[in-house]
This record gives C-alpha cells, sequence and structure tokens, in this order.
C-alpha cells in the first residue's frame, strides 16, 4: 500500500493524497529503460542492403543499428526503408546500407537511466518503431554514442502485459 | 480512491484489500479494445504486391487487411511479408497479394468487447503486429467476420503512455 496509505507513529495511518491513476504514472516511471532494454541488431556501414534485409529476418527484429568504423552509432533502417529501396530500381546487392539509413543526429535516442515512460512517449511523439540504448562517449573531442540495446513497440508492449498481471 | 479506501456508514473508511499492482491490472482490463481500436488499412485479395505496398506507404500502416469479394476478413500482410517478396524474383506487378498473405483461419483477431489487456497479450503470445478487430457474422451457415477496426503494438504504446500520464 506504500504510496497510498502511509504510517506515523502514534497517528496511525494517513491518506498519501495519491490516487490508482499517479500510482499507474509513478510505477512507469520507476521502471529504467536498463531494465527493459533488449538485445540490438548491429550492422556496419558498409554493409550491402541485400545483406541488411537477411540480417533483419535471421535476427527476426523490425530494425536494424547502424556502427560506423569506431563502432559507434551512425544510423539506423526501418522495414519501411528496407521496402523502399527493394521496390525501387537500384541493384541491392551492391548499395551499401549507408546511403539508405537515417543517419546521426537525425536520430531519437534514449539513456539506460531514463524511464519506460520517457521512452514510450519518445516512440509516440515521435512515431518511430525503436529507440537505440546509448551511453555517451568522448572521442577526439567529439560526442559519440556506444548502442547498449533498444527499447521498441515490442518492449512496452510486453511491459504493458507484464504490468497487467494479477 | 475507489477500490483502496471504501466508505462504510457510521464507520468511516477501510482497506478494500487491494493492492496497487491490482490498480493497474484492473484499469487495463476496464478499458476495451472498441474504445482504443483504430482505422485499418483494407485492400481486396486481388491487388497487385506493388500496390499493396504503394497503400502501405499512403496510409502509413504497418500491416494491410485483405478482404474476398464479399467485404469479408481474408488475409493479411505485414511489412516483412512484402519485403520477402519484393526481393523475390517474382513481378511483384502482377501478382496478387493473395498469393503471400496470410490467409483465414490462421489469423488472431479480437473482439470489441475484449479488453486492452487481452489485446497486448494476444500480440506478445503470438509475437504479432497487429490484430483485426473482428465482428462475426454468419453468411450461408459459416461464420465469417468484419474488420471493424484494428489494434497494433502502435495501438498499446499510446496508452500506456496516456495511463502513464500525470
Amino acid at each position: 500500500m506504500l504510496g497510498i496509505l502511509e504510517a506515523r507513529p502514534r497517528v496511525g495511518y494517513f491518506f498519501a493524497g495519491k490516487d490508482p491513476k499517479n500510482l499507474i504514472s509513478e510505477k512507469m516511471n520507476d521502471i529504467k529503460v536498463d531494465k527493459i532494454k533488449s538485445v540490438p541488431s548491429v550492422i556496419k556501414e558498409d554493409t550491402s542492403v541485400y545483406d541488411a534485409i537477411v540480417t533483419l529476418f535471421l535476427t527476426d527484429v523490425g530494425t536494424l543499428f547502424i556502427t560506423d568504423k569506431d563502432g559507434n552509432l551512425a544510423g539506423l533502417v526501418s522495414r519501411k526503408d528496407l521496402l523502399k529501396t527493394a521496390i525501387g530500381n537500384a541493384d541491392i546487392h551492391k548499395m551499401p546500407i549507408g546511403i539508405v539509413m537515417t543517419r546521426m543526429p537525425n536520430i531519437i535516442t534514449v539513456t539506460p537511466e531514463e524511464s519506460a515512460y520517457d521512452a514510450a512517449r519518445k516512440i509516440v511523439d515521435h512515431q518511430i518503431d525503436a529507440l537505440p540504448v546509448v551511453k555517451a562517449v568522448t572521442e577526439n573531442d567529439q560526442e559519440k554514442y556506444k548502442i547498449v540495446g533498444k527499447v521498441t513497440k515490442t518492449t512496452i508492449t510486453k511491459l504493458f502485459v507484464e504490468l497487467g498481471k494479477t
């Protein structure tokens, strides 16, 4: 009952002023991205579009994250990006994924310390499928990001079911 | 505070025995599919794969629902189904979507009366992106389904954010 009724010595319980709506919100803010993040599928910038599509199917994911030669986040591709390229006239065996991916800094990221609610809000506000979970590092005086996980609509849907279990 | 503290005449408030976890679960079960469902993108069985892909982009959805000549649910296609077909050797301008779609009865559906929790659980358990919301009708002694909406991972993620707002 923590959060609804609180104990005070010699006074007994008193109503802490929180309603159930706020408790749900508190719970969603308590759960951190670090706890719910899953394993991302990561490929290199010079991977061909065809090999990227194969990786998408073999790892059974909806979004691929792409790193530069130093292993830092360079971009991402969605199933829709790949579908658009596949029906175009390009030779997907020769075209590198770096040409079709969404490139940094146009990528919405999340950190392990942010909450499940923050992550879900970013996904809804920016109308995206997946967020890379990143840790900032400084290399040659530039801020770069290492990919340490992902949070997707699947992650949030699973958490929703988890929270709803009686 | 309904559900946590309840009033009794001349006795005052008493603890109703529900903890916050159960309240979240109750809330998710109270919200019905009918209230959260969104507008589905529906195409006919003889639409070409190419036209299906165009519809996917123009309506900005992840899953297309397919009806037979009587307007009943016949199947669905995901972005992955379309991507698989697009990188194959088929002529996507000539191939009808009916060939590549997942066909009834191999489709998981939900009714408007089921809860948001039920819908989310089906999505997670069956590892799918979207559920058609259906109403059963009897035609020529056979049970058929009319599509009245959809519930997707996006729907659940939006609901999660809605519930988490303070």
